[in-house]
């Protein structure tokens, strides 16, 4: 298993079928360097225009619609010691009348601590003067070619993945996402030092990053939505619109799991779900919205 | 402070203004004794029928519009050795078209051992053989009595609390309610001895329960939607449908609560949200929905 | 069959079981005056508070849960020469970040000229110097007592009808509610000279009037949403959010409706729909948005 | 201005930027003919695989990113005797509990008279024996290549048009297309004998057709969304889900039209969609439902 270096020299505002930038073999590792969502570099450069330019396509040998690309994030670290966030609620996260006492949207500034791992503003306002949060890195957008030869802008998700901008992406996570074409086409991109639930500023603190990945495909394991593991659960991922139905295909997804990898009818999936399933928010800005059906590996029977 | 034992002798399906059933003056502790969601009682008779028949209404003295009702869940004991649920998740979470292919929604009955505190399926089904889980006991519905001379079916919630069925409702934690008639006029029922998030399959482990609360009116404490408390966060609640609604509802409740108890303006409010906060789900099977805005405490200015 | 001339001297703002201010027998016509969304009665003159106060309730002699009451409106007429709007969009019709554009909700006078049959602003805005609108009486809100002895509140609309705001609710119309109590407890009021789809501006020309409509008890006719009929179409109605789950009820509804009136199996009932059916948008302002489903006259089989 | 008579070779299922299959002159006309949803052609052939395939694009000279691409629909001809429909109501449209008792989502034949200018059933179930509707053409899917590179399938809707299935998207019907790349990129396909609203069996009658229409940019005409006209009203098109942000999308665009073409400020506009708009329902089985805002031209004031 070789390790490759991957250094972009352009980059993309959707996930689609694009000539591939880096080839690799299923299990291979790669490290690159991410650029964040407005296109600045480590050195503040900026080198690309958003929304959320990204790094890729990469190309995984062997891959093909049907199979499956098992995605582990191994490592994170900020290239840089700023971030940005916006500086208001987004206007759909609040009720509608409320939205005309909204503030700007200005941009403010977040200064990262790599050695410490925290993150604090630069200027916080009135009440804010002591608060130092931890450095939680994740990446905010990430996914592979859709089908039918489609190309989907980064500022939104579907069945292959994108802004999905769940805090569950960060090292330690595995994802499998459905291959669509030859080759998977794998992009990312969009990574945060630390973002809420929701993503309901419209940002994380965004920043650049470089990354540590290990891309593998796997045969014949058919699933419509993104699926994901850490070390104390499993989880799936509806993206669309309302909430309701991202749950919808969230919980579709996780009752097709249950019933494939663990042996479980839809009677005991439904008991196992009801009394035990967890869900979380990821993006509720773009305008695709992303749920997470999530279930503790303490609860689940073994697999086989 | 007094100590009332309070034994009802009917049960409402509605939260409304109601004749009171017991008055307490602020400050008061009651305990009572709930039945569970379709009527069953301790002993396993239908003393009552569904949907959520409620103990109450409770006259709180002094309790007048505008003024907020505290919920304080101090203890809340099993009074029998087995709950219910139902065998499919309900239409209404999973896509669509998935929906044929849903087994029956049969009920199912679980074995709750209070020494060992635990909770398990008396038939479980292949693969489920091993699942014991935690008795984690939390409140489906409460609330007070709406507004205009409303009253609304325990089967649904709104600004008055109602049927929310949040995880988060159980000893230890504190819930505010918006009074709407003199007296606030409390009613609590429906309580489970576990459940997952969002009660997909229409129920949690719905059993018979003795609780143990006070209630206390804070004077000139404004709000709009139910907001909560425990040990390690402060939460705002909002029902509605689609669940994007009822996140707006619960993130404006949230802001306005930062702003006047904890000094922040709206740009502050929005950079502390936007990075830390949590959303959970209620309940998402009636109609209406039910999301959790949360803030860790540790995140949080002095108040005033 | 009698004809009652009903003059209220209290209103409701809820819907809900309240004692009866006049006792009809099925098939008598009943005449009223209302007041208009505010409270405004015909002299101008405050009588009520909003929202919507309501003449009634109208017990219905022989009407039992399961029945379905038959209102029949057979005339309305203005009983003043103005009327009243709101000046703005209501912020949640319009993309939330365009909520900060809008103007003041101000009031609006309109001038009602009943032998023109017109209606126009008083003070009209530059470019609408000549707008003259046909007057097109309709009531906003009508509909029966709920069952469980709920009661809602006249800002809204559920399965027994409320705040619709269909413009199809005008004289000719014949509507069936779903009887939930004994005596149905008939309501109506917020009567409009004219409306545009939606109420988007959180009003139709609000006025007060005078109505004359007939009330008929009709035995084991089940239903679940309102339904209704004019000369040209049968419609069925579904009120919830969001409209996609009012064109939800309002399709199940129509469903059952072509099934056991009209004999057609589902892939006929389906086949006639997915062909002919149209929708109309009823009120898209209130906690609850009703949706209406219907089908011409010309494409239906005989009856029964 | 030239007349152009295209015959596509191959099709796309997707709206996106592709080699333009035909390049005209701003104000040419065009004839082509459009195979069915599933590919079928004229001749009953299947030359192409769904959803939708499309033909073109077409390169309209001199349109770009900015500019509005003018489509005039002047005639549709169906080119052959047979369409189909599916049997049963989509699982979307029904309450989702409703969805276990529809049927099977069977293929029916619909036989076009083209001289009466009729369509009906092969094979009526019983109740619709004597139904026979009039031939409305109209066209599914069209619309111009998305901005950023995006390509979006043809079962779905955005900005660019798409799959609306709107009844109004008929001979006689004017439609503005925002064009996001040069030349603009026009597809167009999908075509229905008849369709009710929302295309609520997930299809209307589907068949091949002849179509005739023009295409002309206009310069500087910004709008965001499709905008149309026929002989009696204006209308502008929202794509969403849920319906609530269809209406949102299409509404903000109405509000925007009508400030800068009629010379309204919003209090005007207001006022006059208060109290005349109209909302249709195009598509609600896709990803993305579309709902169209009206008003008629005679509330206009003249443009200027």
């Amino acid at each position: 298993m070789a390790t490759h270096r991957f250094i972009p020299t352009h980059w993309h505002n959707v996930l689609g079928t694009r000539p591939s930038a880096l080839e690799v073999a299923s299990g291979d590792l790669i490290v690159t360097e991410t650029i964040d969502a407005n296109g600045w570099d480590k050195h503040g450069d900026k080198v690309a225009t958003g929304p959320n330019p990204m790094n890729g396509p990469i190309f995984v040998q062997g891959a093909m619609p049907g199979d499956s690309l098992k995605v582990e994030i191994i490592r994170m670290t900020p290239t840089r010691p700023t971030g940005w966030t916006r500086a208001s609620l987004a206007a759909n996260v609040v009720d509608p009348e409320d939205v005309r006492t909204l503030p700007a949207r200005d941009r403010a500034t977040w200064l990262i601590d790599l050695a410490a791992s925290t993150v604090r503003l630069e200027n916080p306002p009135n009440g804010l003067e002591h608060l130092v949060l931890p450095l939680e890195p994740m990446i905010g957008c990430f996914g592979v070619a859709p089908a039918l030869g489609q190309a989907f802008s980064t500022a939104t998700s579907a069945e292959n993945g994108g802004n999905m901008d769940y805090r569950g992406f960060g090292p330690g996570a595995t994802v499998w996402l459905p291959v669509a074409v030859e080759g998977a086409l794998f992009f990312l991109g969009d990574c945060h030092a630390i973002q809420g639930d929701g993503e309901i500023v419209g940002t994380g603190v965004e920043t650049s990053y470089e990354i540590e990945f290990r891309l593998t495909v796997e045969k014949a394991r058919l699933h419509v939505w993104p699926r994901g593991e850490n070390a104390e659960a499993i989880f799936t991922v509806g993206n669309a619109r309302p909430l309701d139905q991202a749950l919808q295909h969230a919980t579709t997804e996780m009752l097709r799991w249950l019933e494939t990898d663990y042996g479980l009818d839809k009677v005991a999936a439904s008991h196992l779900l009801g009394q035990v399933v967890r869900y979380e928010v990821g993006n509720v800005y773009d305008p695709a919205y992303t749920m997470v059906c999530k279930v503790e590996k303490r609860w689940l029977p073994p697999k086989g």
